[in-house]
Parts: C-alpha cells; sequence; structure tokens
C-alpha cells in the first residue's frame, strides 16, 4: 500500500456511521467512500467541506479490491452478511455490530486495553460494545494495579445507542411519558446486553473466568451513557491510588461528577466518584461516562482502522 | 378522641402535598386542613370535589390543640421549626423530612416492615426517604429467609423527587440538554442521598452494621423512582425462592421488568429481574420502582398515621 488508505464506511447514514465520517474527515482521511443499504444509495452524505455520494453496499462492490479498510456501522445480520466479502476484496474489516466479537480468532479490541490484539486479524477485527469500551478503558490499570476479582455495574444507557430513529422519537415524546426501559433481546434472565457486557470484557481483559453482573437499562438522555460500577480486588486499592492510576490512564479524565452530557462529542471516558465499596474489604465504587457514538463506537473503531493502516504502511 | 380524626397537612402545595390530600379524599377523610407558607395561604388547594382554603403554617395555628394528627411535607429546616408545635399542641406528628429520621427514640417507620414501631413514638414518627421504603420492602422478607450479608443498589430517581419545580423544569426543557445529575448536598465522598439510604436502612431493619453501598442518580423522568440492586446473604437463596417470597410481601407486587411509568399512581413497588448474581455465591440480583410520591412519600406516611389513628380510637 502507498499514498491515502482507501477506507470504505458501511453504513454511513446511521448514528455512528455519521460521526465516523465527522471524525475521518476530522483526521484528515481524503479517499473515503460512503456505503448504505439500496435505499438510501444515490444520496448524498457531509464529509468535512464537500458530499460524499452514497453507494450501495453489495458483495461485489465491497468485492472488488479497492479499498484498503471497511468500518462496518451496521446491523448484526448485514455484517455477517457483507463483512466477508469486504475482507475478500483485500479489506481488513472493521465491524462495530455484535456478529464477530466473541468468535474464536477474532481480536475484540479497545486499543488502550488490549491494541497489540488488532494486528493478529485474519482480516476482521471487531469493535466491543458501547458499555463495554468505557469500562475496560477504566478496568486495565485498576486490575494490573491490583486484580480484579469481581464487578458489578448497571448501566444508564441514551437512545442514541438504540439508533437515529430512537433519537427523533426521544425529542418528540411528552416528558410525561419519558421512561426506563430494558428494550434488549432478552437471554434467558438477562438481557442480551448484559451477557454482552461481561462476556466482552473477559475477552478484552483476558480473565475469562471474571465474576461480572449487569444490569442494563435505557434513559431518556439522547447521546451518553453512564455506568456505575463497583470493583472487589485481589488486593487492597485505596480510592486514592485509584484515581492516580486512572489520571495516568489514556483517553481517560478524571472528574468530580461524570455526566453523559459533558461526556458528549468529548473522546474521553469521564471517570469519578472513586471510593471505598463500603460494602466489601477491598471495593472501590464509581461511576463513569463516555460518548456512546464517539469512544464507545465510531471512534474506537477508527482506532483500530489506524492500528491496522499503520502496520500496512510498515509492511508495505 | 372521637368520631373524625383531624388531619392537617403542612406543605400542602407541594408535589408530595398534592398527592397527600388526593389520597386522604380517597381514603373518605373529611376533617383535613391545609397549611402552606405564607405565600400560599390564602388560596385554595382542591380536595377530593371541594377547595380547601389554605392556612399559613405558623407556630399558633399548628399549636392551637384543634388537631389530631399533622402530616409534614416540608424541607428539613421546616419540619425542625415546626414539629415541635404541632406536638406540643397535642397532635402527633408525621414529618417526611430527613430532620428527625435518625434521631435516637423517634420512630422510622415502613408499615410493612417496622410498623409497630410508630406506636412507640412521643409524639413524632418520621417517614423515610423516597429510595429507602421501597428498598426496605424488599430487603425484609429476603433478610428473614437468608440473612442480609451486603447490599448495593445504584438509583434512578425521577424530577419529582427534587420537588414540582423541577418537573415544571423537565417539562420545558430541550431533550438534547436531558442529562443525568447527582444534585444533592455532598458528605464527604458520598451524596446525603447515598449516606440516607445506607443510615435509613440500617435503622428500618435494624442491622446498624449492614454493609450498604450506593450510587444515587437522577434521571430525566418526571415520576418513579427505580433501583438497581444487588444483594449477598448468609445463606443460600434461589431467584425462585426470592420471587415466591416478594410475591407474599405486603405492598410488592412482581412483575418482568419494572419501570417507573408502571409504577405510577400504583401504591406498590414494582420488584422484577430477579436473578443470581453472577459476582457471588449466595447473591441475587433485582430491579425495583415506585412512585416517589406515593408508596415512597405520602402513601408510607398515611399508613403510618392510620396505624396511629387506629391506636388513638382504641385507647379513646
Amino acid at each position: 500500500m502507498s499514498g491515502e488508505p482507501r477506507i470504505g464506511i458501511v453504513g454511513a447514514t446511521g448514528a455512528v456511521g455519521t460521526v465516523t465520517l465527522g471524525l475521518l474527515a476530522q483526521r484528515g482521511y481524503t479517499d473515503v467512500r460512503a456505503f448504505a443499504s439500496s435505499r438510501s444509495a444515490g444520496g448524498t452524505v457531509p464529509f468535512g467541506d464537500r458530499d460524499l455520494a452514497i453507494e450501495e453496499a453489495t458483495p461485489e462492490a465491497l468485492a472488488a479490491g479497492d479499498l484498503d479498510l471497511v468500518l462496518f456501522s451496521v446491523g448484526t445480520s448485514a455484517s455477517r452478511e457483507l463483512v466477508p466479502h469486504a475482507v475478500r476484496g483485500g479489506a481488513v474489516a472493521v465491524d462495530k455490530s455484535s456478529a464477530y466479537r466473541l468468535e474464536p480468532g477474532i481480536p475484540l479490541v479497545v486499543p488502550e486495553v488490549n491494541g497489540a490484539r488488532a494486528l493478529e486479524n485474519d482480516g476482521i477485527v471487531a469493535n466491543p460494545n458501547c458499555c463495554t469500551i468505557p469500562l475496560t478503558c477504566v478496568l486495565k490499570p485498576l486490575h494490573e494495579a491490583a486484580g480484579l476479582a469481581r464487578v458489578r455495574v448497571s448501566t444508564y444507557q441514551s437512545v442514541s445507542g438504540a439508533g437515529a430513529r430512537r433519537m427523533d422519537a426521544l425529542r418528540a415524546e411528552d416528558p410525561a411519558e419519558h421512561n426506563l426501559a430494558m428494550d434488549w433481546t432478552w437471554e434467558g434472565d438477562e438481557t442480551e446486553e448484559e451477557s454482552k457486557l461481561r462476556a466482552e470484557t473477559r475477552k478484552i481483559m483476558e480473565l475469562p473466568d471474571l465474576p461480572l453482573s449487569a444490569t442494563t437499562v435505557r434513559v431518556p438522555v439522547l447521546v451518553g451513557h453512564a455506568e456505575a460500577v463497583w470493583i472487589e480486588f485481589e488486593r487492597p486499592l485505596s480510592a486514592d491510588e485509584a484515581t492516580a492510576l486512572l489520571r495516568d490512564a489514556p483517553s481517560v479524565s478524571v472528574v468530580d461528577v461524570p455526566t453523559p452530557k459533558d461526556a458528549a462529542q468529548t473522546d474521553q471516558v469521564l471517570v469519578g466518584r472513586i471510593r471505598p465499596d463500603r460494602a466489601s474489604e477491598h471495593g472501590l465504587a464509581l461511576f463513569l461516562a463516555c460518548d456512546n457514538l464517539n469512544k464507545g463506537a465510531a471512534l474506537n473503531a477508527i482506532q483500530i482502522a489506524e492500528l491496522i493502516l499503520a502496520q500496512q504502511r510498515v509492511a508495505a
């Protein structure tokens, strides 16, 4: 590969796709193509100060061999159908759906946590769930210092995690109708989101037996996910020590009270309320917030892409 | 005492006072007087199919000796100032503020949990915090069965808990501005709400050392508080056993997914998502929701009042 990397975005018109295009333009990429379903094909999407034509995301177009890297922001079944064609065409696929996250041999990557795994790919790298990404950014330095024993987390997830249409619905909703929801598919006694959060955290942290219990909740906020977290450690770790570790952690900012609104449109995982867990001996409680469309999705995928593009440049 | 109980409501124009008047009218009380600050005095408040004149809540009016029971729904400092005058006048005061909740010798009562304590009063009975009430309704039968070892709770509290003006503010807010908040006074590394939830639960459950860690969060919902709860027990308790116990518990309804909207305007604590805590051996996770103005405040206080009125009738 030489010169500009040739990047494709599949799902360019969705909530995460739109943020992805904005971030790519900001970062100076120029050889970028937008793909979407036949419904959107033929239209355009803004890209920096110009517009990109929307191409239909067909197997043929993705397999044509003229893309180095393809970022997928589509649903799980669309990813399963289309990702293999991009790989067949010689591109590396960074997939934001849950289609490949738990497949053995496919890296599931948060660059700050296990970035080296991105380079061990056979054409596909999976991007984790929007709650897993900030959680592992915070757990990683604490685990290295004191060893994770048990994790409990309850989430406050914004409607943008459920897509652009749900954002429009919240904008139009009478505030008297605002409610909490657990609007995920059920897997036995858990939401799919809860079991994802556990399984993905285990895979990324390489702690296959980590005890982790989650309660995932949708709240009437447009953008930004928050999480209340309790962590029990193998060894003592004071709130001050944890705070110092988190101040030094990449992509993490320590603040007094993290909120979705403060996290929105930033690249950082905000963490605060770091204090002893009054219900355990070696435990801490904390609260975190993160822009679920940005570091929780689009930015994390771009950071994965940049690890891969850097390797392609070295190999070229 | 003979005939109709003479009941006063102090703070009759607030969010909880309004619900209190509605519940008293529904329950057939007729000798009811409404008190509020000088700002509201002279106006009227609806009471069933008629209006009550609003009287100014002065020490003299409350101490005049013509009330059997006074329900206080005012702030902590107003309660501290006014409650003693009602008691001096011979009434029993049921106070919904936090002024007296942790005073030794003053009963703090959830009728379903420790109702007998209400009868041990010296003129004042305190009504717990709106998150403590539903939590203890759920913890009580589980504690009797298996012994509470540790409790962790994160809350999803509606803006009505912060007063009628905050409800108006949410109604008028651009949804893009909706956010989470921890809008309580700070006590060291906790919100006052978090330390209240621990201290009040310990007092009501008569477990002075119960380890309890809380994270309290305000969400952009108008009415109804929810709580994600993890409970570790001394002895094994299966999710099925806990569910059966909660189905039999007074004022508790077991549902699949409790939400604030389903709880609003009901008398019940909704509890669901009862499942093993995958992060502990003898642990369960669950989710609950409750109308914070109703069972979380006004109704609980009226239930306390009714225990006392029944005793007064027996004594008369």
